[in-house]
């Protein structure tokens, strides 16, 4: 078994495993260390019978995604658009409404006031430097506030207020008071706009990927160490090759980085199976890149510990509470009936539905998120509970046929403890202003991939794969 | 080497030392797991000759911090007044003025602007129950906001902002909006009130404790473990007398948790020594409580993995920013110019200034908070730049005197890896409402002790003990 190479990354997500590629390709040697027993990190699939997946994280790309597009395309991932045929469904107050569009059919002096806010939003953000939000022209103040703050102060209706906190849980998977102004505007910035982020076609939900988006991971994953799919716990093939041979080890979460200014040893525990020194050992680099979120990040021992801004910036980088669920059904009888599937509610259960049946609409499935609160909430009670509330609320948007699905699966990324949460992490209040500089900052040896350090769609697919670029061309820099 | 007892605690700081000696006096066994070469944890002594010392950690006390007070009597710990005899000085917008009591010379438009934000802030606290805070008549609207908000809301003048932004620096230890006003509520309300956070006599740092505040927790160990004082890292000595009997390891890091109902197994690593294997270790027990702020208990690996609204709020429990700083003179020459010692500004450098002399005042020290910006700036430089700061905030508090001192000292908490910072935890906007009640609840075998855990006086001394008891009385009672 291989342990030892030029660099050593550690996460086989999207930004892992994208890092590694840029190494391989330039003839240096790399392995990649991951805690799971599978690689795409808060990418994956869920198989539900004849060759079908359903996406349990993430999922989407969309217009500007440049990057993840690319890189799909490369490896012979197809696209096919999100299903956004026919009326969405609103649910709010209490009364239920179908509308054409983006605008739903509520108080016009509703909208005015969400548009309004909207509009400032997004003028704001567009001041914000997405590569040091801090240095925005307005930046103590907005970092000293949480989104929630603004939001009361900018709407005029309870209405408006609530429509809003429904579009930062869609976004953030948190709720306005969870975050700082500051960090809403860096992140919709990163995205292009508010509204880019919320819409599905012409938005970051535009297109999905046949066969999932976990697909993208694996392929990287089987290239990188030139196998074919399936890759175990194991070492590498061949060696001396140019692209130099990359390996993914799995179930071998990184639990100790020691280093000096040219060496590192990535020390590795049990991994999550609990199977005793399983996957303990020891791997030994020139430099590492670490691609775990901040907050994952700052669980890993460093020898000698990390400067202070950096340790204090991963103690203030939470992740997100979401809970993702999806029942299926013979068919995507919504659609019939002329509706998208996508449904927005305030109430309890499922705020956020979309269509997620696989492109050929067979079966139908409906996916719902538990975000913020709600995730909070419905995470501790029982799956069964959880099931029904979800299913309540569907029914309400959908009819008494969304009760009884064929199948039903969730993930609760609360729970997921490789990654904390979901869908990245919160910056809330004097993060950014005081901590944001470390977020890419090298240490010693150590570089910092993921998606949270990315200036475009940070959060997202996307972003990962900038950020996996970004750190492999630093860390190929650095070793001219 | 002894390494299963009925109880684990991790941490011999005063709340895993208080929680030790209770379990131990109700004839359990007891094994403390400590990360440090030493005992005290956030409190700590500094010798500088002649067999005095000078406190580098946690070292008031004042009325009603009964249970730290009784704790140090029994162990034969004396106190003494801080030395509050004199004017103090304020260094404000340029200017220096002396004043005698607690009302500083300057624009009454300021001081009544002050007066009326703080009786606002005492009323607001008297609403917060200190065991549970997201009870509070409007906890929602109060979590989510930060404490600038608040502030910035109820005054009129920047000045009134300023002072009230000193008060939060000194009291936690960060910047007005790293905190929501919730917990700023919460934190003062269990220690009766904000103007008791900030008195000298009659508040939080009317008395010190001669010879030093670690020496509580040095006494506490010796007494455990039936040593005399200079315990090292090794086993206990005499079995079965009653007490039970108590072994406090050192250098011992705890990494891992591994736990079913009944049982718990500790993993240690090596030691901040980085030596290698040193110290790693397995400990069983029954039980097992962690006494570690939350963000470092967060940083322990558990199997099975922590309920995800445990392992949410340690995401979200930073610690705070404080780097304190002595300079030594001959005497305390500022006693004879009729000057407290005491000083507050609000330029660079130290702005919260004590008289931290001996009990003899011999010889003079000063001692200065750098605080929340003022950590986090200056503790980027190196240790002569951050001398020179804090030398000219002390002559432009005290004279030209203050430039030469015969010895300095400074410790930078934010780098003590043990610590992750100081005084204690900072708990932002939401994370009280959506996390407070994870904060003492037992997950199976584990109890959480610490000063984060307190009802009153929670972040200091006397709330680590308050702790303490009540983590052991819980463990004591679950094993009836």
């Amino acid at each position: 078994m291989i342990t030892s190479a030029d660099v050593l990354v550690v996460g086989a997500g999207l930004a892992g495993l994208t890092a590694a590629r840029a190494v391989s390709q330039a003839g240096r040697s790399v392995i990649v260390l991951e805690a799971r027993d599978r690689v795409g990190g808060r990418v994956v699939g869920h198989p539900i019978g004849d060759g079908k997946i359903i996406e349990m994280g993430g999922q989407w790309a969309g217009p500007t995604q440049d990057r993840i597009l690319a890189l799909a395309s490369e490896l012979g991932v197809q696209t096919f658009p999100t299903y956004d045929d026919g009326a969405k469904v609103l649910h709010f107050r209490g009364k239920r409404g179908t509308y054409h569009g983006a605008i739903p059919r509520i108080s016009p002096l509703t909208l005015v006031d969400v548009a309004r806010a909207q509009a400032r939003l997004e003028s704001l953000a567009r001041r914000v430097p997405v590569d040091a939000p801090w240095t925005a022209p307005r930046a103590e103040a907005q970092d000293g506030q949480t989104a929630q703050t603004w939001i009361r102060r900018n709407t005029a209706s309870h209405a408006a207020r609530t429509l809003l906190t429904l579009g930062i849980e869609a976004v953030f998977a948190c709720e306005p008071g969870d975050i700082s102004l500051l960090h809403m505007l860096f992140y919709v910035r990163s995205a292009g706009s508010f509204q880019r982020t919320i819409d599905t076609t012409g938005g970051a939900q535009q297109d999905r990927f046949v066969g999932g988006s976990q697909l993208i991971a694996e392929r990287l994953a089987d290239r990188l160490s030139g196998r074919t799919a399936g890759a175990t716990a194991a070492g590498a093939t061949a060696a001396g090759a140019t692209p130099a041979d990359g390996t993914v080890v799995l179930g071998s979460p990184v639990r100790r980085i020691r280093f000096s200014d040219a060496a590192v040893t990535a020390e590795t525990g049990a991994g999550e199976t609990g199977a005793g020194e399983t996957g303990s050992g020891q791997y030994t680099g020139r430099r590492i890149i670490v691609s775990a979120p901040p907050m994952l990040a700052g669980r890993i021992s460093y020898d000698p510990p990390l400067p202070h801004w950096r340790d204090q910036l991963t103690q203030r980088t939470p992740m997100g509470s979401v809970i993702k669920c999806q029942a299926l059904y013979d068919e995507p009888f919504w659609r019939a009936e002329g509706l998208s599937g996508q449904a927005t509610g305030d109430g309890e259960g499922a705020r956020i539905v979309f269509d997620n049946s696989p492109a050929d609409g067979s079966p139908g499935v409906l996916l719902g998120f538990l975000e913020g609160d709600e995730a909070r909430r419905l995470g501790r009670r029982t799956a069964a509970e959880r099931r029904q509330a979800v299913l309540d609320s569907f029914v309400r948007y959908f009819g008494p046929r969304a009760a009884a699905p064929a199948g039903y699966a969730e993930l609760d990324w609360q729970q997921e403890q490789w990654s904390g949460g979901c869908y990245g992490t919160l910056f809330g209040p004097n993060v950014w202003t005081r901590y944001g500089h470390a977020l890419r900052e090298p240490v010693g040896p150590i570089y910092w991939a993921g998606t949270e350090t990315a200036t475009t769609w940070s959060g997202y697919m996307d972003g990962a794969v900038q950020s996996g670029e970004r750190a492999a061309a630093e860390v190929l820099a650095s070793l001219d």
